[in-house]
């Protein structure tokens, strides 16, 4: 039993972990509606940060959806259960020592507030892409805008449930007028500006 | 546009981040009764691991229960829907790069099944900790056993719901005979076999 104690105190933490990858661990949660360009710009964040010798995880649609979140619908509720799992997914990455980044469109102010307040406060950097829905139409990368004109969606956010705009994110981008590698360095400077990168 | 796309061509994939990380990925999911001594050996594994330079995460009642699965109930479902989630988030871990080790019952030969089709054929290695029930009930070091016997607790594993051997896993722990030193030495044995630690 006093073996058992021994192993106990030399328990792996998230601060061990962080030391091993040499660089803080924290939340990059981009939000904004759908075709803002979120998924782009993480992409392209993940691959500079990699780069420079990070340890990351992107969360998104492809590897939640269709896994841990696949039981989940689109209604009110399930939108809801989606975000908290994922920002629960979100700080377990977080305490393995990674930077996780998540694209996720999280429509909800209170949804976005409870996935913060599961970290510490300086592991939360909400990045909030704010694209014109004119522009996101224009670009329908998915072609999801043309299925809700069609009829054949709903619920879809910025035309039938409203996307509550972050009040004070931690990161603002205005995605229409800049380039993918000036948002991408606007981003850089604020993590090297908080230390958060090497 | 055409931008956008040779950003997609440069994400970070699972081969990059196990480059990073000098070592393979994979899941060290651990079953065996209430008591078996799955999360003492668990966490001496880890630390093990750590010690060596492996970039490791462990999922256990303590970090899944207060926060991903805290909607869910000790039913025959919410058991079910419990694996299931960790089994999801074990591969999300695989596909970061990391050794994920996971400490929970398992009792369920088909749930231990699914998760194992989550991941590739090498990167599931089940460690089934075979504890006599006798010894289990002896050490009950959360004393759920006795409240079992008292009455105060239902569908315990074990007791009232049937633990399903492991058929055939990759690793097997007799812990009632062996010490964890010895344990531990068996898994690391296995895994440097298997080209799975540096």
């Amino acid at each position: 039993m006093s073996k058992n104690i021994v192993w106990h105190e030399t328990n792996v933490t998230k601060e061990k972990r962080i030391l091993l990858k040499k660089h803080k661990s924290y939340v990059l949660w981009f939000t904004g509606l759908s075709g803002s360009g979120k998924s782009t710009l993480a992409n392209a964040l993940e691959s500079k940060l990699y780069e420079l010798g990070h340890h990351t995880y992107l969360l998104d649609g492809d590897n939640i959806r269709h896994g841990l979140n696949k039981d989940l619908g689109f209604d009110k509720d399930s939108r809801v259960e989606n975000i908290r799992r994922i920002g629960e997914v979100a700080k377990l990455f977080v305490d393995s020592g990674s930077i996780v980044l998540t694209a996720f469109i999280s429509p909800f102010i209170t949804d976005r507030q409870i996935v913060r307040s599961l970290v510490q406060e300086n592991e939360f950097i909400e990045i909030f892409v704010d694209t014109p829905l004119v522009v996101c139409e224009q670009r329908d990368p998915k072609g999801l805008y043309k299925k809700v004109r069609d009829g054949e969606l709903k619920n879809f956010t910025g035309v039938d449930i409203e996307y509550e705009k972050p009040l004070n994110p931690e990161i603002y981008i205005e995605n229409s007028q800049t380039s993918i590698d000036e948002n991408i360095q606007i981003i850089l400077t604020y993590l090297k500006q908080k230390d958060l990168i090497k």
